[in-house]
């Protein structure tokens, strides 16, 4: 049976606010997703919040659906109101429901590089709209992953999980220092693809071999020399414009799908 | 020479505080850049602001050639501090330069279509990010410019203009509702292109004609139904994960480059 909660003073209202910024989380291991939807796309790779909200009133065969399979598995469910749910999610409409998850394991173990043939690997990523997306559309060309080199945005921020649409929840996510990475991948078979501005070489030229490891750099910086230097394959994508850059979720989507369009063919 | 504000209570300095509200900025019809990347890539492009902020002890020679051409043509440069600016901006750690522009005419005349062969429309879309990030993309990608029909996110909103990077001054935008655009799009040659998932045919398998107008729907709902009739071709990205739909920005990006790609071989 769900309990309610509709005190402010709930000393869980005040633990779960605290997810909305790093500190909290770190503290709990825990983290925040809110919708039906993207609480369903959860349920649905098998990952239950160990903490559900709902605002009372809502009803929906995905909530009856998440309810019954959260209390299986002997977590908390909460029934709640709106207000309480603007507290915890700090937006203006909040969604109806919201659910608390474990973080997972963020290891490098996590990534068995032989589970996918492409894999995405973002360096000092610093919006979380930026590292959520690129989760989106890393479940979208069929990546296996996305490994997170250097001091990224925080994949469990709010903001990062919301723009994943649910992504965060079926790409297998790793960090790692670029000190730990390059010995990780160069212990077994893969080829480091790089997106430069410091090349000629055309996006479309080469022939992308498998797995492949498509690395994108700092949104303001882009990637440091060295680690242009480690890639195997440097591309540019072409800039017709005035500008010369490209937002780096959109520059990742673009050369993610010349390679699989490479090996649709 | 630079006049000085450092009053919070200065009239002026309210009158932009409200820009960054979309009221504010109707009244007035003004709209904020930020930053003296932006401002710069403003004035290359012709766009000078009419009132121009900066922090004192702010040393840079783009800003020194940005307050001798505001000056010569008798704009007002106001020398600050970093409290201001905060205020203006909104931001905990603002910009040192903020630019103050008349907002563009966006009727659907200031579209040449014979200016470029790809022309990007947008539908309904809700995110300024995704709007900035599209005119960036638009840019890359040699766009003439970016058509919102219905009722989009203001393009000249301050989180707009910072995803665009600059491409808000240097891509011409126009809004038109649908049922004035339909007529404009019919009065000349022009291949309506909208991707969806409704669907089969791969957005690789056509040959795109010149000029193109891409059509990118709603981020949550994509293009309605009848809309989806009036495109002359209609294309689905291939997802390959466990989720249906990519961000709206992406999405454009993706058949954006493929569209340029064909013509470039």
């Amino acid at each position: 049976m769900p309990r309610a909660i509709t005190a402010f003073s709930n000393p869980l209202v005040k633990d779960v606010r605290a997810l909305r910024e790093k500190k909290g989380r770190r503290r709990q291991g825990m983290f925040i997703a809110e919708g039906l939807r993207i609480l369903t796309e959860a349920r649905e790779a098998g990952r239950l919040p160990a903490i559900l909200f709902y605002a009372a009133g809502t009803s929906h065969p995905l909530l009856d659906a998440l309810v019954a399979e959260v209390e299986a598995a002997h977590g908390d469910v909460i029934e709640t109101n709106a207000d309480i749910l603007h507290k915890l999610s700090g937006k203006e409409n909040p969604q109806t429901v919201l659910g608390v998850y474990r973080a997972f394991d963020t290891s490098l173990e996590v990534i068995d590089r032989s589970a996918a043939p492409l894999w995405i690997v973002a360096q000092a990523l610093r919006d979380p709209g930026n590292l959520g997306t690129i989760l989106r559309t890393g479940d979208a060309v069929g990546a296996g992953g996305l490994i997170l080199v250097d001091d990224c945005v925080d994949p469990f921020s709010v903001e990062a999980v919301r723009a994943s649409m649910g992504a965060l929840f079926t790409q297998p996510i790793a960090m790692a220092s670029w000190h730990d990475f390059v010995p990780w991948l160069r212990s077994a078979k893969g080829e480091l693809i790089g997106t430069s501005l410091n090349t000629d070489r055309d996006y479309q030229e080469p022939r992308y071999g498998k797995p492949a490891f498509l690395l994108v750099g700092n949104e303001a910086q882009g990637l440091p020399e060295a680690y242009e230097a480690e890639c195997d394959t440097l591309v540019k994508i072409p800039m017709l414009g005035k500008a010369d850059s490209l937002n780096a979720a959109v520059a990742t989507a673009v050369v993610a799908y010349e390679i699989i369009n490479q090996w649709r063919r």
